[in-house]
């Protein structure tokens, strides 16, 4: 009798092709349920997902989650499929929110692969796919890109044609989507928790976050999961030689932009990601701090709604020089993420 | 003063009286945040509890939660009446899942006593309970019988007539209980994150689940706790020699099935669990794959679905073997569950 | 560039003045999902929040979460305002639970400051708040004094005239509020999971609850979070010499009042905090037990209902003595938690 061949076990690099696409098992609904989850695993404050009478207060419909909870159901769609031989996660570009998730949205994820590349070494390549996470009424939830280093099948496979796609370093202001009547004029800063308003950010300004999580693997053993995010590493000690549980990179973006309330309390929606990177893995005992760099600003059409462009960074220890580089232009030590993303935020 | 009268001590094995009916406090509501919770624990893929489109598709009115959360509320409620006791829980026959359970549902939980037999040592005896869990309309969600080794007050204490029940080695296909309008003929196999069918199967194959999962106190002490479970050597330190938390059986059941996604994810609904044994402790530390074999086909009356019988094993470390038993007839080594039940497949 | 000007380094003792009203950041929306993970993290198994038909059963409108759950986000809240900056955690009174909690309702906090006194070592002083959590129809759901020693910026800054309320050693019986339609005349003993009603509970007596749970850091944090407490102490191993986190004590009242389900299962509600004080500090790996102590008994308005005074003390390890304090005078070795409080419970 056959014994295995009823189990996934994941495309490697010459399964993909330019133009293909993916239908990603298993539709998901978003509950109440994951809203609480997620205020327990992530220190978040944030007044709109807190809140449903302040997100009514700001013009919205229902009570949207965290943006993250899409992206993180949407992301963890795609690992059966994209990611289950990856090498590494390389970057994230183009990632917008568009309509916000209410409990009750069940969200569906397709991703189409839009670029190949063979390294050099010949045992693994880059597969660089677009990625749509809907809800049930066909609306688009999140959308983005994502490039990750997949293994080979077979060294001796024949290398496809390069094709690498022109990807945009930054969402242009003009593609950020307003939720549809969002509405900041008359913003509760009491109940947001500061006072701090678009024009009271600089660009260039650094913030230091200052306080710090401890990381647990049951805790980000539970986020992973809660996403259906299937990748091994994370959950068994048998599967790094090591014997610790990678870290999910999703989780330490969510632990830091919780953390990064303390000083962007009014960041209250992420309307975009510009670009991602781990830049070094996060195991249970590490302690993670993070602070931001206000990168551009923009207005939009909204009512009193603004963008700040900011990069989020999360630290293993407090960096309170917040430095991002060392001399050398490498990542300084103890940088885990690098995150480039816009938010609305009130005028 | 009286200083501890008013603690449940649990009943003992001359508490107990064949015939005797026990409603089990407390009613549980269950509610989105246990199925939150459930996918946080567990993890689980299963198109039908992930997604209310899904269900809906598949002719479900309202959307199910697991079937396990269902039984594991159930049995939780048995606890400070039937096992608080207990030395060992020895078996289950005949459990049904009958109306599916969703959001909203309130358990309410009965026992009937339906067979005694003290052993031969004099000091401890064999329970078998008849258990029903239903719902506030009175219908009933889940039926199954047990049977416990339960320590005697007093040793000296009569032993009573004898009763072992004649418990079905197997459901009936006949007995199985096809939920109120399930219809798999416009099943979508792409959602859902298999393309094996019923027919695909073959009695005797056996599938490798491939994936394993590190167990830690944290997560299995929430999981037993919010079935209400009190059995103290979950939770307690102190409560074992060897200062170790037992992982409540039942995580083992939810941990093993979820982790059979993989090459059953088209096993949709649990319709009966036919036998089942936990044969050996498992704590943290452990990490816990498991492997299935297809025991029996049947077709059901219900538009598209079939019935496969299978035998999940959960194991402590990967056995590519397969092997239940050894030479001896005994378990295998590092085998910690052997389950025998019906899932519901489309044809 | 100002790099840390836009967090918040909370108050300091000089910051507070008598009479100054706080609005707390943020509100929070209680959901289902908050009663579910309430269900994970403690052995909780009062059948009044446990079943939304038990709820109806009495007269309730809606199927409230536990009152501890009002209490907790309402005292989160005033953490980043009036503890950040505390060394201790000095005790409450007049705490009433008046308007039942359920999932949807909106909570928002205010705090007023109604004492102040500076410690004679001129470096700390301690801070009154009378703290009051609404919800979205401006009812108060919970209301309590507490007082917290907090840190001076400058110790060489003036002393406020010190003002120290005049707080009621416990709230009166007829200034506890009985949630509208509570009718306990038709009470369901079987369901609710004990017989003992409030004529079999004698002032003086003591219960001891028999059961101890391990405490983990997963569970505490995710507590802690979940009631968006942001005090550093509980998550960060490097904000304490020893490398701990020190549990947050609402987590040991919790923990303890689920524990007292064990005889006193019919204590449904709680009326309201007579007194608590945080005797010790516990830590991941602690077994938590606990112990009552009936002090008074009072009959109320509403069909059936009294009321018991109850002391409630948590214990690190089992003490079956019950002992609260030694010869000294000063609370026995092992003692976490002496809570004096009003339940209602079935005449």
């Amino acid at each position: 009798m056959p014994t295995t061949a009823k189990t996934n076990a994941g495309n490697f690099f010459e399964d993909f092709t330019v133009g293909q696409v993916i239908e990603h098992a298993t539709p998901r609904t978003v509950t109440e349920g994951d809203r609480a989850l997620y205020g327990a695993l992530y220190p978040t404050r944030f007044a709109l997902p807190s809140s449903a009478e302040f997100a009514a207060s700001v013009g919205l419909r229902g009570a949207p989650v965290e943006e993250l909870i899409a992206f993180h159901v949407g992301f963890g769609k795609t690992v059966p499929d994209v990611s289950l031989n990856a090498v590494a996660n390389l970057g994230y570009a183009e990632c917008r929110f568009r309509e916000p998730v209410v409990a009750g949205d069940t969200l569906s994820t397709t991703s189409e692969v839009i670029g190949l590349k063979e390294n050099s070494n010949g045992r693994t390549g880059v597969v660089y796919v677009r990625s749509t996470a809907k809800n049930q009424r066909d609306e688009v939830a999140v959308e983005w890109c994502r490039w990750v280093m997949v293994h080979k099948r077979d060294s001796s496979a024949p290398a496809p044609e390069p094709v690498v796609p022109d990807l945009a370093k930054v969402v242009a202001v003009d593609d950020l989507v307003v939720p549809e009547g969002l509405d900041f004029t008359s913003y509760d800063f009491t109940a947001a928790g500061e006072p701090h308003r678009f024009d009271d950010y600089a660009v260039g300004e650094k913030i230091d976050h200052v306080d710090g999580v401890t990381l647990s693997d049951a805790e980000h053993m539970m986020a992973t999961r809660l996403w259906q995010n299937t990748a091994k590493v994370h959950f068994n000690t048998q599967a790094r030689p090591d014997g610790n549980r990678l870290i999910y990179g999703g989780h330490i973006i969510s632990m830091a932009r919780a953390l990064s309330f303390n000083g962007l309390a009014n960041a209250q929606l992420i309307a975009a990601i510009n670009a991602g990177a781990h830049t070094a893995p996060a195991f249970a005992g590490d302690t993670v701090y993070a602070w931001s760099e206000v990168l551009d600003k923009a207005e939009t059409s909204a009512p009193g709604v603004g963008a700040l462009r900011l990069r989020l960074v999360a630290t293993r220890g407090r960096d309170e020089s917040m430095t991002l580089r060392g001399e050398d232009g490498k990542y300084a030590e103890g940088v885990l993420l690098d995150l480039d993303y816009w938010a609305f935020v009130p005028r």
